[in-house]
C-alpha cells in the first residue's frame, strides 16, 4: 500500500542535515569550443548527465506512457506543469499523495515549471495560435478547440496574474509566492521562479515592462522560497525573459544572474531563425557554473544549437503530442503515419530506432491502431518519438565528449532535414 | 526488422508433418461432481490451462495495453474479432503481417470469433441497447453513439449476411466459406465456425430457424476449413445456440457434437437467471473429451456459473469496457473510480490486488487521470480489471484441483455481490 511519506513536502521538517549540500550540484565535465558543455546535475533522486531532453508529464502523466516505460525509454527526468497539477487535482492532493513524482511513480528526478507559459498561452495567445516560436517549421496543435478564441483568459498585473480555469471558467490567482508554495506542494527536485512569458509578437516597450516584471517576480519567488525551504530541498532556477531583443536578454541575464538561483530558465518567445543567437547572448552572460534549462523547445536543430549555445536541459511536448497525431521522427525526417502508404509497410517505424515500438511493432499495425482511433497507437508513437529525442540529445553529449559535435551535427540534420 | 514468417497462413503448404497432431489437444485434468472440469489445451503458441479467461484484443489490440503488459498480468489467450479486422486493416494486410498474434506481438495462443456476433449487434439488437443477455446487472455500454437507430445495418438470408460497414457505411457480406477464409487469414490457433447469435428477445419459431441455419453454416464453415487447411493448423470450433430453449439447446448441442469439430463455443443469448442451467443442457449433450468455450459471457457470477456447468474458456470485453469508463473491480463489489469519494484516497484500486496498477499507483491517481481525461487512467484501470478476471478465473481453477471450488464460489460471490 502507497502511503504519503519519504519525499512528502507537507512536513519538510522531518528532513535532517543539510540537504541541499548532499544532493542538489552541477558539475562540467567537458567544454567545447564556444559555449557549449557536458556535464552532471546531482539531485536528491539521482543523477543527470547533460545535455539531456526533459520528458514532459504534464498532467503527473506522460500521456498514454506508464512511469516504467519512461524509465525503460531511457529518459533522466520529468517535467510536470504546476498550472495543470494546481488545477487538477490540486497540488493539496498532490502533496498529500507525497509529492507528483511519487504519485506518477517515477523514482528520478523531476521538475515542475513555474505556470508563466500558461499565462501567455491563455493570455496574449490564447485563441491566436502563436506559439513560443514566431516562425519556422513547428507545428501549432491546438488542444484548447471549441473555446471562444476572442477571449483572453488571464489578466496580468504588478503582483500577479488573474486567469481563469480551462476546466470550469473558474477564476484562479497566481502570485510569485503563490507559484512556490504550489511548486513546494507538487515535490519536484527543481523548480522555477513566477515569470511571464510573452508572445514573440510583442514590441520592445511590452517586452522590457513584462521582464521587469519577471525581475521583481524573481526576486518574490525567492524570497519565499527560502521561507518555505530554508534547507533548500528543491533547486530553484530564475526564468531569463527580454523576447527577441538583445539589450534586453543581456540585461535579464545579468539582473539574475546577480541573484542566489540554483540554475536558469530561457523562457518566453523567439524568432525561430534567431533563436541559437539570443541564447547565445544569454548564456554569454549567465553564470558558467550553474545549469541552464531552454523550456519548452525541442525539435531537433533546436537542441543541436541550444546545446552549442550553452544550454543543458531541454523539454518539449512536442514528440508526444505530435506522436498522437502521426507524425513519427525517423532519422530521415518525420513521416505522417496515418497516410496510406504505410497500409503495407512491415518496416519498424525508424529502422534504426532501438526503442521498444521499433523493436516488437511495425509502420502497417501502427498506422492500423492510428486509423481505427486505437489510443495504443497513439502510447507506441509516443514511446518511439521521446526515445528519438532522448537519444538524440544523449548522442549529442557522447560527440561532446568524442570532441567531434559539429561533424555529428551535420550529418544527423542533414539527414533529418 | 519483422517480415511475415513463422505462423504465416499465406503459405500454408510449408508446413510439415501433421501440426495438429502435434499441437492442439486438450485434455482433463480434474472433474469435479457434475459438469466442472479442470484441464490443459495444447496449441502451437503454448498451452492454456483451463478453466481460463481470454482476453479480448478486438482490433488485434487490448485497448490502451502493449502485448507485454497482456503477458504480464498473466493471460493466457488472446481472442480478435473477424468482424472488425476484415474491415480494417482487413484481412490481407493481417496475413501478410503473419496473422493477428504476430501484428500485435502476441507470441501466445490465440483466436478469433467467427464474425457473428455482429450479425446480431447490427441486426436485430441494432440501436435498441439489447444485449446478449436479457436482464440482470450486465451494463451495456453503447459503442454506436451517434449512429441512427432506427436502421438495421445487417440482413440474414440462407446463404450468408449482408451488413454495412460500421466505419463507411460500405456493403460487404460474409457467408461460411468467407469467414473461414477471413480467419485463415487472421491466423489464430482457434477459430469459430460461422453463426447467427439471436436475440434474447426472439421467439421459440425464429430461434429454431436461426439455430437450423446457424446448423447448416457449421457444416459449410467445416468443409471451406478441411479445404483451406487440410493439415488442420487452425482448430475449428463450433458455434451452439438455440437461445433460452432447452429444446432447442439440446438439438443444437447433439446436432454439433456429431461434426468433426476440436471444440464447441456455446454462443447467442440467455436470460441471465437461467444461464447456468442453458449452459448445463448443452454440456451435458457435448463430448466430454473436447473444450468449450461460453463466448462472450464474464462477469465473475457467470464464470461461475460456466465453470461448475462445464465450460472451459470464457471472453469478455467488460474488464477494459467498464474500466474506461472508471468501474474498477475489487474483491468486495466493484467501486467507480470517477466518483469524487477517490480524490484523496491513497490506497491501491484493489488492496488484495498483485496487479501492476495495483502495486504501484493509488485510487486517487488513477482517478486523476481519469477526471482529466488522460488515456493513462484508462489504461492502468484495464490492465487491473484484466488482471482480477484473469486472476479469479486461474483461482477457480486451482479451487477444482484443490477439491473447495463450491467453498471458493461461496466465498468469493459472498464478498463480491
Amino acid at each position: 500500500m502507497k502511503t504519503p511519506e519519504g519525499n512528502s513536502l507537507l512536513t519538510p521538517e522531518t528532513s535532517s542535515g543539510d540537504v541541499r549540500a548532499k544532493s542538489f550540484s552541477f558539475t562540467i565535465s567537458k567544454k567545447m569550443d564556444g559555449l557549449g558543455r557536458a556535464g552532471l546535475i546531482r539531485t536528491p533522486h539521482g543523477d543527470i548527465q547533460t545535455p539531456a531532453f526533459v520528458v514532459v508529464g504534464t498532467k503527473a502523466n506522460v500521456k498514454g506512457i506508464t512511469s516504467d516505460m519512461v524509465r525503460d525509454l531511457g529518459a533522466q527526468v520529468v517535467l510536470a506543469n504546476t498550472y495543470h497539477l494546481y488545477l487538477q487535482p490540486g497540488d493539496n492532493i498532490v502533496a498529500q499523495a507525497g509529492g507528483f513524482p511519487r504519485m506518477m511513480n517515477w523514482d528520478g528526478p523531476s521538475m515542475t515549471d513555474s505556470g508563466g507559459f500558461q499565462v501567455f498561452s491563455l493570455g496574449e495567445a490564447f485563441g491566436t495560435g502563436v506559439s513560443k516560436v514566431a516562425s519556422g517549421e513547428d507545428i501549432v496543435v491546438s488542444e484548447r478547440k471549441g473555446y471562444d478564441k476572442t477571449n483572453k483568459n488571464a489578466f496580468i498585473d504588478e503582483d500577479g496574474v488573474t486567469f481563469k480555469s480551462y476546466i470550469n471558467g473558474d477564476q484562479h490567482r497566481f502570485t510569485p509566492e503563490r507559484s512556490m508554495e504550489i511548486q513546494w506542494n507538487l515535490g519536484a527536485d527543481m523548480i522555477f521562479a513566477f515569470d511571464e512569458c510573452t508572445s514573440p509578437l510583442a514590441d520592445h516597450d511590452y517586452q522590457k515592462e513584462a521582464m521587469d516584471r519577471t525581475h521583481r517576480w524573481a526576486e518574490r519567488s525567492l524570497k519565499r522560497h527560502q521561507e518555505l525551504d530554508p534547507k533548500n530541498i528543491q533547486a530553484l532556477f530564475g526564468v531569463v525573459q527580454g523576447g527577441r531583443f538583445q539589450d534586453l536578454r543581456e540585461e535579464s541575464a545579468r539582473t539574475l544572474a546577480a541573484m542566489d538561483f540554483d540554475g536558469f530558465g530561457i523562457g518566453g518567445s523567439f524568432n525561430k531563425d534567431d533563436m541559437a543567437q539570443a541564447v547565445g547572448w544569454v548564456n554569454s552572460i549567465l553564470p558558467e557554473e550553474k545549469p541552464r534549462h531552454m523550456l519548452g523547445i525541442g525539435e531537433p536543430a533546436d537542441v543541436f544549437a541550444g546545446v552549442e549555445n550553452g544550454c543543458d536541459l531541454f523539454d518539449c511536448v512536442s514528440p508526444t503530442r505530435v506522436a498522437r497525431h502521426g507524425r513519427i521522427y525517423t532519422a530521415d525526417g518525420y513521416i505522417n503515419l496515418q497516410n496510406g502508404g504505410f497500409k503495407q509497410d512491415f518496416t519498424p517505424l525508424d529502422p534504426e530506432c532501438d526503442c521498444y515500438t521499433c523493436q516488437n511493432y511495425t509502420r502497417a499495425y501502427v498506422h492500423h491502431l492510428l486509423r481505427a482511433g486505437e489510443m495504443l497507437g497513439q502510447t507506441l508513437g509516443s514511446i518511439h518519438n521521446l526515445r528519438f529525442m532522448v537519444r538524440l540529445v544523449d548522442d549529442i553529449r557522447q560527440s561532446i565528449y568524442d570532441g567531434n559535435f559539429q561533424e555529428f551535427k551535420k550529418e544527423f540534420l542533414g539527414r533529418y532535414y
